[in-house]
């Protein structure tokens, strides 16, 4: 690999140079601005990697989720020339496709997206977020980290093996969403009405990065979530306070049905909650055992003298990334001005969201949050679901883990460490489960990346390892 | 009187004409707009009747509540001549005033107000606001009843008494406030200072009106109120609700802290919340009996099918008039736009208020609700408090209700009932304990005047009988 290397160290500049023209793009899936533009930006260098490209709208199927305005997806494909049949990949064994298919080599799906998050509050950029600028060897700007650095990186590594080999040492296939930070809408249809585009026999996730101390992570799952506003309407107009005797009050009526659904001790109170939790096994729990024990950190960057509950150390790991949640997002209900206003609110809404952990499933974890407010005496609560995703991950023991491993441990020059989830979420299960494949993950993030936030940064070094990892991964994958 | 409602009568279109003129004047006290023209105009009008007028600012004795803006009141007095040592005023009798005090002849004090609730939502009025318009009868405008109709109809029997008459048969005083809209700011401060300038034998209120079947109301009394601000803050900044894990949210603690200050059967339950309610005399109850039942009204204006706890008729109105109230006002926190953000909040806010009854002491209520919420761990939550009044009424058997009934009777033609307490407040307190006077009201509104709301308007028949009732009044306050 160490001509290969030698190629990306060389070029690293260029790789970066590509890297500030996609993130000139403002391409915001929130406001639907420049997306079509970058869609093309990224559909032209993967046509000059020698990708065949095409830019597929999500489907409409389920009519009433169309109208969430779904961005295309750029779906790109290599399949690789050189494979013969019968070799022997260590990474396709006993995955989700049968060994020594004879009609393609085997191939790895990188999942991608191309849309960024709101820059906005811009006051508060050091530069601005759409014109990427270096400062001391980090380079800041909307998007360089999350995800548009992720996938720079793979392209570079991607050319790296063609000018280095000429060629792809396996069949390669990515899926580019543009609407990933906002919820990934139709992911799961679009996953299923495409399952032949998009087989595979291993996967790439978005992206990861390095620990404080500079090790590489590899997340392997994700948690689920559900969504859900509850809104509560008692009276037809707001009534003056004067009425608080006699007039039934939304506020109050949506405090009481929230605080019947989790208690003081943080135990969610939905009754069958916790039915579908499976016990995490030993190996997840020694992966957690293993990470970095971030609570002071944690707590510094909340300004908090203790987390919930009082937990510590490997508790707060193991509640941090194995226990499902229940959080009330926003809270909204009559008079929020200064001051006072005696008003008595005909209407309130809460939104809520609910982390969930294997095997909880979004739509049950609904079903049983409407029949406790219904059993609680709450049925004039409405639900409004804005968003199911159920939780997903590969098993620790899958070969291709391995052969993740090996490559990080190649590209970083550090020993990874095994993440068996992520706190978030993400649209990973239709690729588990619908396309039966092993997920796992690298990249170019480190903990001072603020993504989502004012001055998202990556560092170059993080830039120019996750690019040999993934450089790495195509030999190691190819079982070169 | 027939003399003086003659008198009346003949002149209504110009008491109208003079009540248009005033309600131009957009005295927002709200936005503190045209303050100083109106307290102008209404001092104008007084000084041609004979009074003396001083326009005094509230005084700012306590620095930090002067940054609310007080708007300066209209003090005006006209001392009778007519005054005959020993003549026997009825109405002053075992009142505030020792009987045949020598220096001052019986005086009546009004209250009212110059300033008016903000116009808006400005589209909902079928005419503009700060063009007083006549429609079927009824005009329209904002402030028409509340409360420059109550004004300008006092006025109009004043002027009646001194053409037909030549004089008032009494001493007459005016307190008009520029500012009761926002909540009166530093009321009790302004009669406590000024005691010997305020003080007379028995006080009108600022309005009240009649029922949809014509019975005109006469409230001896009002709520008290302490207005709060709940707050929380759990962390430094908002974070990513995959954060519900192990970051305490904010949303969450005042939800939990709100639920319970309040239970599900309405019943208050912070510690000695009911400790100081009075039980309500036979007198008040059977005042409460005799008002029309007003159930079937409320739940069709709100949409309900029935009131908190199911309460009906005069369980209803005996709810309604005399029991305390919590009522949360307003509720924020967090992601409060469309769709879904997944956000752990750092802040929560909460706009409470109490209406309380007596003798409960809104001080004692703020010291209750501290003590409570620290004994149920939650001593994190801060309480702002926005408005602290005491409930005040004058007793049903005080020989001045005797004399407004008979004087609302003589104007109106019909039979009064006479109202012990109002659901609402008002800074009455400071009239009825620091003046020692008795306090009733009569006006010119209805069912359907829609104050504080679009198109507020009062019925030009109405606005007759209530100058009639104030004209004999005077008369009766006088002896005559």
């Amino acid at each position: 690999m160490q001509d290969i290397f030698k190629y990306i160290e060389e070029h690293n500049d260029e790789a970066i140079g590509e890297l500030i023209q996609l993130c000139r793009l403002p391409s915001v899936s929130a406001k639907g601005e420049a997306i079509g533009e970058t869609a093309e930006w990224v559909s032209g260098r993967l046509r000059a990697l020698g990708f065949e490209v095409r830019v597929i709208e999500k489907s409409a199927a389920k009519g009433e989720v169309s109208s969430s305005g779904a961005q295309p997806v750029v779906y790109a494909e290599s399949l690789s020339q050189s494979f013969q049949e019968g070799h022997h990949s260590p990474a396709a064994e006993g995955q989700g496709r049968e060994k020594g298919t004879p009609s393609s080599a085997p191939t790895l799906l990188f999942y991608n997206h191309y849309d960024v998050q709101p820059a906005e509050p811009l006051e508060l950029w050091t530069s601005p977020p759409f014109e990427p600028m270096m400062r001391d060897g980090n380079l800041y700007g909307r998007g360089v980290c999350d995800d548009k650095g992720n996938l720079v990186a793979r392209l570079a590594a991607l050319r790296a093996w063609r000018e280095v080999r000429g060629e792809f040492p396996c069949s390669l296939k990515f899926c580019i969403e543009g609407d990933e930070e906002i919820g990934s809408p139709q992911m799961e249809e679009f996953v299923e009405a495409n399952r032949e585009l998009l087989a595979a026999d291993a996967c790439v996730w978005e992206g990861s990065g390095v620990t404080w101390d500079g090790r590489p992570m590899i997340p392997l799952g994700v948690k689920g979530l559900l969504y859900v506003e509850l809104g509560c309407e008692t009276i037809s107009h707001d009534a003056h306070s004067s009425y608080g005797t006699i007039l039934p009050n939304a506020a109050w009526r949506l405090t009481w049905a929230l605080s019947t659904i989790k208690g003081l001790d943080e135990r969610v109170l939905i009754e069958g909650f916790y039915d579908d939790v499976r016990e995490p096994t030993a190996e997840e729990r020694a992966a957690i055992e293993a990470m970095p024990d971030e609570e002071w950190e944690t707590r510094k960057a909340y300004g908090i003298k203790e987390a919930v509950a009082g937990l510590r150390g490997l508790d707060f790991r193991l509640r941090h990334y194995l226990a499902p949640t229940a959080t009330i997002d926003g809270l909204t209900s009559g008079y929020q001005g200064d001051g006072a206003k005696t008003v008595l609110p005909a209407r309130a809404l809460a939104k809520m969201d609910f982390r969930l952990v294997p095997d909880q499933d979004p739509h049950d974890i609904m079903t049983k949050l409407r029949k406790h407010l219904d059993s609680h005496g709450f049925g004039d609560i409405t639900l409004r679901e804005f968003g199911a995703e159920h939780p997903a991950g590969t098993p620790i023991g899958a070969p291709f883990v391995g052969v993740m491993r090996e490559a990080v441990r190649d590209g970083f020059g550090a020993e990874p460490l095994i993440v068996p989830t992520m706190a978030g979420t993400g649209p990973l299960y239709p690729f588990i489960e619908t396309l039966g494949l092993p997920v796992a993950d690298c990249g170019v993030g480190y903990p001072d990346a603020r993504i989502h936030a004012p001055d998202e940064n990556i560092r170059i070094e993080d830039f120019l390892r996750a690019t040999k990892a993934v450089a790495a991964l195509l030999g190691r994958f190819w079982g070169a």
